[in-house]
This record gives structure tokens, C-alpha cells and sequence, in this order.
């Protein structure tokens, strides 16, 4: 049985906690899809461009990972065009746990044949968001701890 | 006892879990207002009419039901004003259970003589918000299993 | 629309919690029935006549409570014999909201005319149970804030 | 890449929860164990023997769905035992994930190259569990919808 | 052993639940740093300079209480600047529980040396939230038993 | 201000999750009181003098702790025998958040004059308890990484 994965995200920045997930679904499915997305907003600290850029670094040593522009529309449509029958999905707490039941039971409406399949975050990562790290950031603090090298790199510098 | 109940939102748009908790509720008391908050924002589907209208359709086939514009201002005193002594509310989850309380004992505070009942949304439509089917539409998902069949025609309409 | 409904628990003891609760609900229906669960159990408390008897009396100022002894076997079934057409249940913490959302769900399934209905705990009494209540009493503990005075008598004249 | 999957349960006694999700790993591993406790407690409906035969016989139509027993010790030991590098577990709620985290990061502890995988319950059997199931059929409650024709027959007989 | 505490928040307005958790950390510390955001946003009620005076009055009975702008930063770094090794958060439910665990843990790999320290909301004071008040306040609701005497007479002033 | 604590448990076994909270907390008082629970149950792994002299050997390096048998009674009362005026408590997930909640109020209810502060589980231990650990460890599962090295030792002992 070959099967392809799908990991959507907006990876604004990309957080070890991404990382680790890419790395345990990498090794759980023959091909996995990394989808950025690349819509632009005002609070974005990266483009869609840096953002895939930093996100094919970071994965370099995963031969079977994948890193796609995350398509306007609806995921599993996405998921279908790509020959993806799986969406990964991390789960940190039960705000996740809610969160993300609404959008699978959802996505389950859409099309019935592409499964979910969750992965319990890293403990280590759990507490880790990109919306907090952001804001840590911004005021200086050390986030070498729980984002890959380049994209810490890639922050000191938009700080600069 | 002659009971009124209230059961206000924003319904933008009414899916099926709301229809499925005022079908529920109409059993319960002698007569339920169904009150549409109108204001309007930008990111709004439908305006004021355009739900009220809705709304009234998609109810039409229960008597003791009575749509209403909601009424800027505390919901325990338009409640008052219609003679209510029972707010309605659903429950989907947990994250909807801690918000709901808040409200509600915020109401209770306000008056302790309007109550604030609480029934359980159905499993077919717990994972089903407002938010969610505004999404899935505008990229052209099938919402028509969580909306009633007059909304999905006037969803359809608007992203035509 | 004349409507009874039931308010059915071990009560081992009666807290102020469940008075509160019978307090609210007595006002929404006609008719309010306190079943008391009578079947024994080693770590019980108060024996099925004891509970019965203080219910009554915790609950003598309100017309339109009757307590009974709640039936063995489902439920619905004993609803349906009072003609109660509603289950009160009582909501503390998200806790008590999974696993009462597992029985109501249940319930509906074996009899989806009769409707749960969920009233929020008083925030005076939302740690209040009566474990917990058991667990202080026995050290000599004052629980008098929270169970009725004929309880907290009762309850004292246990561990004498 | 072919992967085995492991999903261990008490199946005291099996539900249309556990069918359900069967089903939907069977799609996605190339060979899926269901592992069935078979150490008996005063409490059990089934005996180990009953259990593994029902199993079988409820998962019949699926090809790659071998039912085995669950052998004593360690879960991650017996997934290694079978060749099998994830573990397969539902979530139906928060208390479900709170407690599935432990065991899925202490198994993770005893050895990091057996993965757990989540699937979400479906909704129709989102509140079903077995305990709850027991408790209805004793009171000749009809649980026909919940679990598995053969289950249900089993049960019947049981309890007559 | 002579130790310092910050407790920081935005207090738009400073409620009961603050001055609850106040009082009681005040107990706890020799000193009790109380800093106040003053970042002005379009959707606050209260300035910076207004903030500061309604806290200094309603903490005025509090010895070892200081009210200070909270300075833009990491909250850590500003603890270390005041001497303070613990910072204190409220607790009211299981999604501040969730929000607050983020908060710690990253402080916490900014600089361990400062202890987050939790204290439970006073059941009076659990669904109680700035935001909350904010909606009632605007519609001429009481709020007179959840916010301090001089914060209520502010807000009566605000929406005259 | 001289302060002291009280963190009282079965300890059946010390976990590393409980010796990084008597660290933590020892920093944080001048004495840390611990109290260890000796009353025997059929399913405890250790005894009362096998867990206080456990616990001693694993806080040795802790001036300020002192290891003690825990009385029966109300936990208060030995708090306030002691002279500490702080329960301390370790909040792992939100189960634990909502268990504890009910204690700690049912303890300020008894003597508002005892504060219970909460510390969060360092995100290493927090999938860690003293029931998984019993379970791994009559497996044969490793448990070093989460219980201190002499408890290991006792835990491989008692499994011999």
C-alpha cells in the first residue's frame, strides 16, 4: 500500500513543534506534502515565498517530504489533486483536540475517503505556537530553543 | 404553567444545529422566540433581512415559533420585554461549555430571574458552526447536509 | 403546555448544589420529580429510606417537588411512568459536561422524546459533590455552607 | 512502504465505535492486529474466547484485519512482536485525549519508533463507550444501533 | 526568605476577580508588584494614566502593593528588572489553563529562575472578565458586584 | 516574611514530576514540608516507611524540605500544625485542573487563612503518574527517566 500525506499550515514561522511533526509523518507515509500557505496578511512576519523557502531548508534531510504551495480552496480537494488520501494533523491540548474535530468532521463531509490522522505534539513542543513565538520575538527573546536554525536566522533578521 | 423561552444569535447563517436546537425547544415551552441579532459587520454572509427571512422560512413548519430582530441591549431585558423567563443556549463542546457559563452567569447576575437552559447539540451537527460553513462555501464545498435547504440556496446565490 | 420533569441522583448526601438545582427547576416546570437512587452500596452514606426522608424535607417548601424512589432500570422508562417528558442535569465543570453529554446522548437514543435539559451549577456550589462532601465529613470537617441543615445534622449524628 | 497497525482494546464488548474505526485503519495500513484483552474481571460481560470470536466474526469482511490476543506486558513489546509500527487509537472527547496522551507518551518513552496514530470517532458514536453500553443492556435497554449485529445477539442472550 | 512577586494584565477594567487575586497574593509576598499595560488600543475603555490611578485607589488598603507600567518586553525580563522571582496568574477554568500553560512554559525557557505561580479565581469571580464587563457596561448593565466601587463610578462616567 | 509549605500526596512511587515540583517549590519558601500519605491500601507498591524514607533519600540534596508523614485528618489542619500557611499543588493537564479545583475550594472553605498555590508540571513529567508508572514497571517497562534513581532501584527490586 503507498500512500501520500498531507500537512497544511500556515508556518508563520515554522516551530520545531512543525518540525518534529514533519519528521515523525515522514517516516509514516511514502510521500508527505508540506503545504504552505501563502496568502499574505498585514500580521505576517514571513512572505509565502520565505515561508516555502524556509520550510524546504529546514526539511532538506527528508528525502520523501515535499514542499508545495498550500492551494486556495478546500484541503481535501487539495489532498485529492495531489494523490494525498491522509491529512496530518498535531495535536498540543484539548483547545487543539476541539478545534480541530470541527475541521475534521468537516473535511470528512467534503470527501469521506481522506482520512485524518492525528499526532500527538513532542512535549517538549506542546506550549510552542508561532502566534506566541512571534511575540517573543518581537521583544528580543531567545527562541533558538524551539525553531529550526535558519528560520531563528531569518527572525533575528527581520528584527534587525 | 405558561412558559416563553428565548433563543438569540447571529445565525449567519442558520445551519441545521440550530434548526435542530429550536425544533427541540419548541417542544418545550408554549412559545420560543427565535431572535436574529442584526447589526451588521463586514465579514457578514446575510444582512439583518436577509436572516430574519431565512430564518422565518426555515421555521415555518413549527406554530409556536416567532422570529424576532434581536434587540441591541442586554439579552435578560428583551427577554423581560417578551415575557421570557428561559434563555436557550446549545452546547457542542467543552470550549462552548466555558463560554456559555460566563454569559450565563453574567445573566444570572443581571436577573436571577431569567434562567438560562442549556440542551445538548445532536452528534449529526456538534462539529457544525457558522464560521466553519462560511469558509467551506466560499471555496465551493457542500454545506447542503448542515443548512437548511432554503440557506444553501442563498448561500449558493451569494458566492454565484 | 403543562410539563413535569425529573431530577434523578444517588444524592448520598443531598447537597446544596442539587437544593439549588431543584430550587431552579421547580420554577421552570408544573411538576419536578426528585428520584433518589435506593439501591446500597457498601461506601454508602445514608441508607435509600434516610435520603429519601431528608430530600423530602430539604425540598418541604416547594410545592410542586415530589420525591420518589427512582426505579431500577433505564431512565427514560421511569420519565415516561411519571409522565415527565424532561431530565434536569445539572452542569459544575467540563468534567460533568463529557460524561453527561455520553448518557443524554444514551437517553436519546432510547427514547429521543424525552429531552435533557442542563442547568448551570451555581458558582457558590460548582466544586461542591457529595464524595468530596463525605471525604470532609468524616474528618470532622464543616460542610454546613454546603448541604442543607437537616443534612449537616444528620450527617454529624453519623460520624458522632 | 508496508506498515502494520496495531488496535488494542478490552472490546468489553466490541461497539460500532470500535467497528467504525477499524474500518478506517483497515483503509489505511497494510495489515491491521486487533488485539483483544483477554484477562477476565468479575465485571466482565465476555470471556476472552467470546470476545476474540466476535471480533472475528464482525470484522470478517475485512481482508487485512487480523484479530489476535493481546498478550500480557508491555503494548509497544507486542507491537514489535507483530511487526507493527503504529499503534491505532479513538478520540471521542477531551477526557479520551487527556488520557490517551499519557499512555501515547509513555509509550513513546519505552520506545520512540512505534508511533500512535489518532483517529477522531465518528459522530454517530462519538458518546458510546462500553461501560455505558453494559449499563443500558442490563436494563433490556435496545443498544442495536451501537454495536455490531453478532454483539447485539450475544448480548440479548446474556442477559436473558 | 524576602520575596518579590509581578502580577501583570491589562486590567481594561481592573475587576473583582483582580482585586481577589491581589489580596491574596499580597498575603503571599513581601511585595506585590501590580503592572499595568498601558498600550492604548481603539477598543480599550480606559487610557494607561486612568488605569494606573483606578488601581492605585483600589489597592490603596494593600501595604506591599506597588502599581507600575508594565514596560514593554518580555514580562520575564521586567520581573528580574523589579527583583521580582515569581510571577502570579489567575486560574478561572480549563481555558485559561490551557492559555496561561503556553504562557509559563515559555517563559519559563526565557528564564527559568522566575516561578509562574498559579492561584485559583474566587468562585464569586470565575466567569468574571474585562471584556465580559465591557459588553455589559455599554448596555446600562449593573456591574456594581464584580468590579471595585471607584472602577464602577468610572464606568458609569464612561458611558454617560 | 517567612513562609512555609505543605505538598502532601501518596507518592506511591515519587515520581521525577514530583521532585521537580519539591525543587521548584522549595525555592519558593523557607520550608517545604513534605507529606507523604502512609495509610496502606492492597494495591500500594510501597509502604509508609518505604515511601518517607523514599522520598528523604530523594530530597536530601533539598535543605529546606522535610519529609513527613502525613496525618489523617483534614489536610488544612495539618497545615496549619506545621505552620504553614500554602498547600502546594502540580497541575499537569486539565483534568488535574478541575480535580484539584474542587479540593482547593472545599479547602478554603474549611480555613480561608491556607492558600493553595499551583505550579505547572515541567513539560518533561507531565505525562507522568504514579499509576502508569506502577503499570509499566510490573511489565518490565523502563521507568528510570521519570522516577528518581532510588526509586528505580526499590521499583526493579520489588519486581524481582
Amino acid at each position: 500500500m503507498s500512500q501520500k500525506a498531507l500537512y497544511a499550515g500556515s508556518f508563520d514561522p515554522l516551530t520545531m513543534g512543525h518540525v518534529d511533526m514533519i519528521e515523525r509523518a515522514a517516516k509514516l507515509y511514502d510521500e508527505l506534502y508540506v503545504a504552505v500557505a501563502t496568502n499574505t496578511s498585514k500580521k505576517a512576519l514571513f512572505t509565502g515565498e520565505e515561508k516555502m523557502a524556509l520550510a524546504k531548508e529546514a526539511t532538506a534531510h527528508l528525502d520523501n517530504v515535499k514542499v508545495v504551495a498550500l492551494k486556495a480552496g478546500l484541503t481535501v480537494d487539495f489532498a485529492r489533486e495531489l494523490g494525498a488520501s491522509v491529512l496530518i494533523r498535531g495535536l498540543r491540548n484539548t483547545t487543539d483536540f476541539e478545534y480541530e474535530t470541527n475541521i475534521a468532521l468537516m473535511n470528512k463531509l467534503q470527501d469521506s475517503g481522506v482520512e485524518t490522522v492525528f499526532l500527538l505534539s513532542d512535549e517538549k513542543y506542546r506550549f510552542v505556537s508561532s502566534s506566541i513565538i512571534k511575540e517573543i520575538a518581537q521583544f528580543g527573546g531567545d527562541i533558538s530553543a524551539v525553531v529550526p536554525e535558519n528560520v531563528n536566522r531569518a527572525i533575528i533578521n527581520k528584527f534587525k
